[in-house]
């Protein structure tokens, strides 16, 4: 174990709680002895040539070398025209396929227990083509756009995860009901890719009843696979059934290895520079980016003491109901990897 | 109070399960005194001049008569080419308006206490336009056509129902920062309209995190105003907080007095006609229907009936977790009604 040779990824420490947060996860990975070299860089959008926003050539560079980054929070943009960070990065690396785990964490209670499910987001159309028009005063039209290729490549990668991760079931969420021809389309190729995967169980559920079943009971799913907008909205809600933002992993997964893993929630200026911060949404993000790159054995290590220390109850940060700082916290998991050892 | 003049409401009872909760809210409403008759009308499609799908005449003409109806659950048609009931429906009377209010049921226990927020949908337009392209082969576009008429109109109800109903807040559910100029043009219409009602406080936020905070916290919104899509999922998921659409109740409100008021729960074919079923979405659709006529006094003693039945457990049809018959449920919320008076 010892022995891999070293990978380098190009960290994103981000703006507010952003560098804390990273910090802590540097600690934890170097306590692991994880064989990570972090390559920091900034990616406070910039205009380019012609006026289009950009990130900096820098961390594009650094992102093509190294393929794999680890990102906190950014903050939003207030300059008009200005484009969202988080879209802007899908775009630049086409980061097709958003994957968020939502796995209950053992001692940090919320209304459900035994939560264990995936969403799969597909991360570049549909609702987010960008393509809208003013057809006569006070009428206007949204373009959602679904295409064959981008909607085979978002199942094959659910399906793909789902074998590699040992989960049983594919759900495509849709409402073809109502969206003939585009859900439709998302849907029939669902059902193609399906047809390679004799293992994996296949169903199809309207997103109207996904989310009632959801709130009901959702032990029932498993790994969920969807269009941007829907997997927008759900991630987010299943994000809320675990325990919100600041415990749930996020990646952003392109082709040829190319991935983002990210913290997805906000920057929290009230509180940055004072020691307060959760670092556990990023930590989890880096153990997704751990078993991505194939090093699931110190992804594991790292998962199972940052559980145990929330378990355990008594070294948490004030948002997981403690009154430690993330110094204190970051410390309490380090010491329970050394102790794994 | 018993001097009230009668009125007509035209009754679509639905398919499966339809007919036996019609009479059970027959029932209870006689029990009550209720100053309803009922005109039973059946609305499965026809294919009208021209091969359109069309309502029967007869149904049409009862609800334009009566402007009031109350419909149980309909059959999903299979035949090619035919339209959701629900959808020619809302379309037929141009039913702009869903509006489910969604109130913990005392002693049915949920994940969730103390829901007590309403959700109202725009019913006639944004992703339901059913306008579709396919552009070239593999490339599909859906518009979604958002109107300032159809938004203002929706906003203005909701604000009316918030000060009609005692409630303190308007919420407009929205994605501007994705859709800008559709959900954009929805957001300012809601803007607009909010500046005249100064009694009403205006909060606007993203349907992610909406449905984030609402499975955290539901207590925290009140009422919520939002584009057609978003409506289909929040009204589902917000049922789902308070034990699902088997006790969820729903109106469709038009122009000048014209509503329709159901339950959104199927027709459960498995237990049709065998006297199992729970009548409680369509009796609170029912009781609705009494609030929106101006018979709060009748909506209120019906209600009071149902949830005391419910809190008290004795009497439970087997959905609710009992094992006594519709029947038997129904002739418990009777006796309360007669012992309430
Ligand atoms: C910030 C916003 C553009 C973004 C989205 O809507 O996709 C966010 O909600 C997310 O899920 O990453
Ligand atoms: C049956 C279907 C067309 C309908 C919709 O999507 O609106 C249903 O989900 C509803 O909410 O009434």
């Amino acid at each position: 174990d010892y022995f891999h040779s070293m990978q380098t990824v190009t960290l994103i420490p981000g703006d507010g709680i952003g560098p804390e947060i990273s910090s802590a996860v540097m600690k934890i990975f170097e306590a692991a002895k994880a064989p990570i070299r972090w390559e920091e860089r900034n990616v406070t959008a910039i205009k380019g040539p012609g006026g289009r926003w950009m990130i900096p050539p820098d961390a594009k560079e650094s992102m093509d070398r190294n393929k794999i980054g680890l990102k906190g929070p950014l903050k939003t943009p207030i300059a008009a025209g200005h484009p969202s960070m988080n879209l802007l990065l899908r775009k630049t690396f086409d980061l097709y396929a958003n994957v968020r785990p939502c796995i209950s964490i053992e001692g940090y209670k919320t209304p459900y227990t035994n939560v264990d499910l995936v969403t799969i987001r597909e991360n570049t159309e549909g609702e987010y083509s960008g393509i809208e028009h003013v057809i006569v005063e006070g009428v206007v039209q949204s373009i959602k756009l679904i295409t064959e290729d981008a909607s085979r490549r978002i199942a094959e990668y659910a399906f793909e995860y789902a074998r590699n991760n040992q989960r049983s079931s594919v759900t495509a969420v849709h409402k073809a009901n109502i969206m003939r021809m585009s859900d439709g389309l998302f849907l029939r190729k669902c059902r193609e890719v399906a047809e390679g995967y004799k293992d994996i169980k296949f169903t199809e559920m309207y997103l109207d009843t996904v989310c009632l079943n959801m709130v009901q009971d959702p032990t029932q799913f498993d790994v969920l696979v969807m269009p941007n907008l829907y997997g927008d909205i759900l991630s987010d809600l299943c994000a809320g059934l675990i325990g919100g933002l600041g415990v749930t992993p996020s990646g952003n997964i392109g082709a040829n290895g190319v991935a983002i893993f990210e913290s997805v929630h906000g920057t929290a200026p009230d509180i940055a520079g004072l020691d307060m911060a959760n670092p556990t949404a990023l930590l989890l993000s880096a153990v997704m980016m751990l078993r991505h790159m194939g090093l699931h054995d110190y992804g594991n290590k790292i998962q199972t003491a940052c559980f145990d220390t929330i378990r355990d109850k008594k070294v948490l940060t004030k948002d997981l109901g403690g009154n430690s700082k993330c110094s204190e916290f970051t410390a309490d998991i380090c010491r329970r990897i050394q102790d794994l050892d």
